[in-house]
C-alpha cells in the first residue's frame, strides 16, 4: 500500500488556503487571480511528480505521463474552481488525489502500460461562462450564443475553444473521484459510492390560477386561492416523488405570490419546479399525474430545461466494485444527483465516477468536510482502479 | 312604495362618473381634486333635498333635517372617497340611498319625529391617512404619530382632527347601506344581509425555518425543505379554519422563499398570516393547534396587528328584520369581513349595517357591480327602517 495519506491531505490543504478567506470560504473562480494561482500550485505538484505538463487555449490543465506500450490514455481528474466561498474538497481531491496515485505508482516501483494523463478542468462551477465548460471544450461539445459572449468578456476566442478540443480516439477511459455533496453514504456508513449515473435535470415553469379577492369578505368556501393550491400540489408532488422512486428528487426553490399584499387573496402563483432522477421518464409520469389532476383547476406547466441522463460505464464500476471489494472496503451504486466533468466526458470515453462521504452532505460551502480516512480509502480505490485498468488492457471494446 | 330607484340609479351612475376612467374604475381618493367635485355633487343633493349641509376639517360632509320633536339624531351614510380605480358603488350606496330615503320620505308626506343626519364620510378607504380616518375623527377615536404625519402632509392639524369630534349624546344610532363586496348572497340567492358584526383581524409574521442544501444531491429522505413544510402548515391551515367555523378566513398574501434559486433546496420561508372572524378566541385556538403540531419543525408565528371585532345592535337588527320582513324580502345575518366606517360608529351609537348583493363578490375594482333591483331593495329596507326607528321612539335605552 503506498498511497501518501498526510501527503495527499497536505496538497488539499494547501491548496484549499489559495483564495481562502476565514469565515467565508475558499473561492477560485475560473479565470480569477486566485484560479491561476491555484492551478499553478497544482501544475508544480505535476511536474514535482514527472508528468509533462500542458494548459489549453480555455484553461484546462494536463499533467501526461508516458506508457510502456504507447497505448490509448487513461485519464483522471476533476476541476479545480470553486464556487463563491466553497469547500476545499469539490474538484480538488479528484484532482489531488490522482497525483498521489500517479507518485505513489511510481514509488511503487509500477510501469504503467498506458498513458496517464491529469486533467484539472477549468470551470466546472458555471459561475463565469456556464456549469462544466472546461470539459465541454476538452470535448468539443459546443457554445451558444450567451456562452460566446462571456468567452469574450474573458478574452476567449471560438478559436480558443476548437483549439482545446482532444480527440476521443486517444483516450482508453476517465476516472474521477469526489466528494458526494450528499449524505447518503456518511447516513449508511458506507466507505465507497459507485456511481452509475448522473440524474438528469427537468426544470419546469409553473403556473396556478386563481382568483383574486378581498381578504375579509371572500368566505372560505367561495375562494378560489391561487397560494392555497399551490401548496396542495407542492404537497402531493413531494409525497408522489417519495412514493415513486428512491432516486427522483423534486425542489421548488422559488415562488412568486400575486399581487403580494396581506390582504389580498392570492390570484396567481409562479413558481420553479426542478426534478432530476436517473429515468427522466419517471419525472415525466409524476408531472403528467399531477398536471392531469390539477389542470382544469389552474395549474399549468411548461418544461423550460432538460440536460438528459449520464451513465457511467458498466465495466469501469466493476472494475471499481472489484477494486474496493479487493482491499476490503464495503461500497454501494448510488446516483450523483449534482453535475459533474464526467457528463462531458462519458459522451467522450468510458466513464466512472467514484464517492467518498461528505459530512452531512454539505457542500459549495465553508462547511464541507471529508474525513482523512475517508480521503484515504476513496485515493486507495482510485489507485487500485487505475492499475486494474492498465494490466486489463482494453475497456469496452470486446 | 316611494322610493325612486330611477332617480337613485342616476345619482350612483353621475357620482360614479367623477374620477371615472376607462377601463381602470372610479378614482376619488380622499384630499384629491375628484373627491372634492364628488362631495360638491353629494352636496347639492343635500341641498336639493331640504338638507342643511355641512363639512368639518377634515372633510366629511354631513346634511342635517330637522326633527318634529327635537329629539336624538338618526344618522344613515357612508363614504364617498374610492380606492384607486374602484366601483361606483363601495360606500356612494350608502350615501346616496340615504339621501333617496329622506326625499322619498319628503314626497310620502311623512314627518320625521327624530333629526335625520346624513353623513358621507371622507377617508374610509385609508389610501391617504389611514382606514375609516373621517368616521375616526367624527367620534374623536384618536390618531398616532403616523397618522399626524400624513395629516400634516395633507395640510390639516391636530385642531383640524379635535374640532371634527361630535357628541355622541345627539345621537340616537347609525344605520349604513353598503354592497355586500363578498358573494354569499347572491350565491344563497338572498335579497339582504342584516349584519350582525364586523370581523375582528389577526395578523401573524410566520417563520419556517428548514435546512438550505443542494437540489440535486439531497436526497428526499435527507432533507428539511422549509417550503415543503410551509406547504403543509398552510394547507393544514386552511383545512383547520374550513372545519372550525364557517365565519373564520385566512389569508397568505404574501411569502418570501430563501435563499431563492432554482437548485437550492429552501432554508427558510417567511410569510403574513392573516386571520378574521367575529370572535377572535377561535382565531387563537387555530393558531395554537398548527403551532403547537409544528413548532418543534421550526415553524414560529408572531402577533403584530390585532383589530377587534365589531358587534351590530341587536335592536337594530330586529328593527331592520322586520322591515325586511313586512316588505317581503328575503334576509339572513350575515358578517362583514371587510371594515366599515360602522367600527367607529359602534362604538359612538347604536349601529347598524345593511348589506345588498355585490355581483361574484368583486369590490374595489371597475368590475364591481350590484343590480338595480337589488340597490332598490336595500333602499327600501333602509326607508323602512328609517320610520320603525323614528315612530318607536327611544332604542337601546330599555
Amino acid at each position: 500500500m503506498s498511497i501518501n495519506i498526510n501527503r495527499l491531505m497536505n496538497d488539499i490543504n494547501e491548496l484549499g488556503k489559495i483564495g481562502y478567506v476565514d469565515g467565508i470560504g475558499t473561492t477560485r473562480q475560473a479565470y480569477s487571480k486566485s484560479f491561476y494561482e491555484g492551478r499553478k500550485f497544482v501544475e508544480v505538484l505535476m511536474k514535482n511528480a514527472g508528468l509533462k505538463t500542458n494548459i489549453d487555449k480555455i484553461g484546462n490543465l494536463t499533467g501526461y505521463l508516458e506508457g510502456r506500450c504507447n497505448e490509448k490514455i487513461i485519464a483522471m481528474g476533476s476541476h479545480i474552481d470553486t464556487v463563491l466561498g466553497g469547500g476545499i474538497f469539490d474538484g480538488a481531491l479528484g484532482v489531488l488525489a490522482a497525483i498521489e496515485v500517479v507518485r505513489a505508482m511510481k514509488e511503487a516501483g509500477y510501469k504503467n502500460s498506458h498513458p496517464i494523463e491529469i486533467i484539472a478542468f477549468n470551470e466546472e462551477e458555471g459561475n463565469v461562462i456556464g456549469g462544466t465548460f472546461g470539459s465541454n471544450a476538452f470535448i468539443g461539445a459546443g457554445f451558444d450564443s450567451v456562452m460566446l459572449s462571456k468567452m469574450t468578456a474573458q478574452g476567449l476566442t471560438k478559436e480558443d475553444f476548437y483549439d482545446s478540443k482532444r480527440s476521443s480516439d486517444n483516450y482508453r477511459c476517465y476516472l474521477e473521484l469526489h466528494v458526494e455533496q450528499g449524505g447518503c453514504l456518511e447516513n449508511q456508513g458506507v466507505d465507497i459510492g459507485v456511481v452509475s449515473g448522473i440524474v438528469g435535470i427537468l426544470r419546469y415553469k409553473a403556473t396556478v390560477i386563481g382568483k383574486s379577492n378581498h381578504s375579509g369578505s371572500t368566505p372560505m368556501n367561495l375562494r378560489d386561492d391561487a397560494l392555497e393550491k399551490t401548496c396542495r400540489i407542492i404537497s402531493e408532488m413531494m409525497e408522489a416523488v417519495r412514493t415513486f422512486s428512491d432516486t427522483m428528487v423534486c425542489t421548488v426553490g422559488t415562488l412568486k405570490v400575486m399581487p403580494g399584499e396581506v390582504n389580498v387573496i392570492p390570484g396567481t402563483t409562479e413558481f420553479i419546479i426542478e426534478m432530476r432522477d436517473v429515468n427522466l421518464d419517471n419525472v415525466l409520469i409524476i408531472i403528467d399525474k399531477i398536471q392531469t389532476k390539477w389542470c382544469e383547476r389552474g395549474f399549468f406547466v411548461e418544461e423550460y430545461i432538460k440536460q438528459g441522463e449520464t451513465f457511467c460505464d458498466e465495466k469501469l464500476m466493476k472494475i471499481i466494485e472489484n477494486s474496493t471489494r479487493k482491499i476490503g472496503y464495503s461500497f454501494k451504486h448510488i446516483i450523483s444527483g449534482a453535475g459533474h466533468d464526467l457528463m462531458n466526458m462519458a459522451k467522450f470515453t468510458p466513464s466512472s465516477l467514484i464517492f467518498i462521504p461528505s459530512h452531512m452532505g454539505i457542500s459549495h460551502n465553508i462547511m464541507e468536510f471529508s474525513k482523512k480516512e475517508d480521503i484515504f480509502k476513496g485515493a486507495r480505490v482510485l489507485y487500485e482502479t487505475l492499475i486494474q485498468i492498465d494490466k486489463e488492457g482494453r475497456i469496452n471494446e470486446n
